[in-house]
C-alpha cells in the first residue's frame, strides 16, 4: 500500500498482449464502482515526458543512441511523470492506472538489451524512492500471439512501427523471461492469462480486481 | 591520465568568465604544436545530445520540469556525448577540449540549485565510470566581472540576456563556491585568474599548459 490516498495500478507485458485495451476496460469498470480514475502511460504522461518519449521512439539515422542514454531518458521521463502527474493524482485520492512502468524498463532494457539490472535498480530507487505500484497486472501471452495481435492492430490503424518494434524474436523472448521472473519474485504481480479471448481476459481481470477492492481502497 | 591515447581537457567557470573565448585560443595553440584537437561543449556535442540540450534550455510554460528530470536529462546528454563523440575521439588519439562538463553540473545543479551532491556523484559514476578529465581549467573571475562581460557580449551579439537575469546574484555566488571547493579538492583542477586582461589570461593558460604537454602527451 503506497503512502497516498489513491491506488497505483500498472499494466505490464509484451507487445500486443492487450495492455491498452484492458486498461480502458478496467478504468470504466472502476468508474462504475465510483472510483475516480486517471489513465496514463509510460514513457510519457505529461508534455515534457511525452517529448522525451518521442525522442526515445524516434529513429536517429546519423547517430546510435547509447544504452545508457536510453535508460537515463526513460527515467528522466518517469521522474517528470511521477512529480507532475502521478503523485499529485494519488495525493488527491485518484486511482492511477498506468500502461507500462518500471517493470517494462527491467524487462526491455534489462533482460532485453542486457543492461545491468543493478544499474536499473539504482535508478529506480533514485526516482521512485519508496513508491511502488500497489498492484501490477502482467498480461501473459506467448510472444508470437502478442506479435500477431500487434501486427493486426498496426494494419487496421495504418500505424508505423517504432524503434522497439524492429527488434528480433529473440529480444522479445528475453523480455518475456524478464516479466516471468518479476512475476515470480514480486508479490504485487498478478498474472493474467492473456492468450485467451478478450472476454475471458476481462473476466480474469475483474476476478483479480474484485477481491483487491476492499484491500486497496 | 585517462585510458585512451588522446587527452581530455575541460574548461569550467561561471557565466562570461571567458570559457568559449579561451577554448578556441587553446585549440589553435595546440594545433600549432601538431596536436589533433576536437572542440566540443556541454550539454550537447552530438545531434541527440543537442536535442536534449534544447529541451533543458526551453521554457515549458504549462509544466515545471522537476529537478530530478533536469539532472537525468543532463546525464543522458552526457552519456550520449561520451559514447558517440568523446570516447571515440580520445581512442583515435584526438585531444578533446570541452566547454563545461560534470563540474558544471556539481556547481550549478548541486551548489546552485541545492540538489544532493551524493546523487550527482552517483550519476557521475554511472555515466563516466573511471573516465575523468586529465586537466580542468577553472577560469576564476568574480561573479560581477563575468556578468558584466556576459552582458557586454550579449549587447554586441544582440543575444537575449534573460538566462543571466532570471537567476539571482546569490545563485551565482553559490555556483562560484562550488567551483572553488572543486578546485581545492580535485588535483586535476588548474585555477587560472580570469579577472585580468585576455592577454594575461592566455599567457597563464599557456604557462599552465606547456609543462603539461610532455606529461599529457
Ligand atoms: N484477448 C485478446 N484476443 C484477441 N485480440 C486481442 C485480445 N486483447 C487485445 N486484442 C487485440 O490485440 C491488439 C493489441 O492490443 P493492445 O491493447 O493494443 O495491446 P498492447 O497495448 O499490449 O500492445 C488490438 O487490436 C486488440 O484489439
Ligand atoms: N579576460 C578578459 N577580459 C575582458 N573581456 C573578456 C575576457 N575574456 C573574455 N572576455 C569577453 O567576455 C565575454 C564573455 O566571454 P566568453 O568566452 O563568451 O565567456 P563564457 O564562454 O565563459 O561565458 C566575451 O565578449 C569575451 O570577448
Ligand atoms: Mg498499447
Ligand atoms: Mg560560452
Amino acid at each position: 500500500m503506497n503512502q497516498y490516498c489513491g491506488r497505483f495500478i500498472t499494466f505490464e507485458g509484451g507487445e500486443g498482449v492487450g495492455k491498452s485495451t484492458n486498461i480502458r476496460f478496467v478504468a470504466e469498470w472502476l468508474q462504475q464502482q465510483g472510483v475516480d480514475v486517471l489513465v496514463t502511460r509510460e514513457p510519457g504522461g505529461t508534455d515534457i515526458a511525452e517529448t522525451i518519449r518521442n525522442q526515445l521512439l524516434k529513429a536517429h539515422h546519423q547517430e546510435t543512441m547509447s544504452d545508457m542514454t536510453e535508460l537515463l531518458l526513460v527515467f528522466a521521463a518517469r521522474a517528470q511523470h511521477l512529480e507532475a502527474l502521478i503523485k499529485p493524482a494519488l495525493a488527491q485520492g485518484q486511482w492511477v492506472l498506468c500502461d507500462r512502468f518500471t517493470d517494462s524498463t527491467i524487462a526491455y532494457q534489462g533482460f532485453g538489451r542486457g543492461l545491468s539490472l543493478e544499474l536499473i535498480q539504482q535508478l529506480k530507487t533514485l526516482v521512485q524512492q519508496q513508491l511502488e505500484p500497489d498492484c501490477t497486472f502482467w498480461l501473459d501471452a506467448p510472444v508470437s500471439v502478442g506479435m500477431a495481435r500487434a501486427r493486426g492492430r498496426a494494419a487496421t490503424a495504418g500505424e508505423a512501427i517504432d524503434r522497439f518494434e524492429t527488434e528480433q524474436q529473440a529480444f522479445f523472448e528475453r523480455v518475456y523471461r524478464g516479466f516471468a521472473q518479476l512475476a515470480a519474485s514480486e508479490s504485487r504481480f498478478r498474472r493474467i492469462d492473456a492468450s485467451v479471448s478478450l472476454d475471458q481476459v476481462q473476466s480474469a481481470l475483474l476476478a483479480a480486481l474484485t477481491p483487491l477492492l476492499p484491500e486497496l481502497s
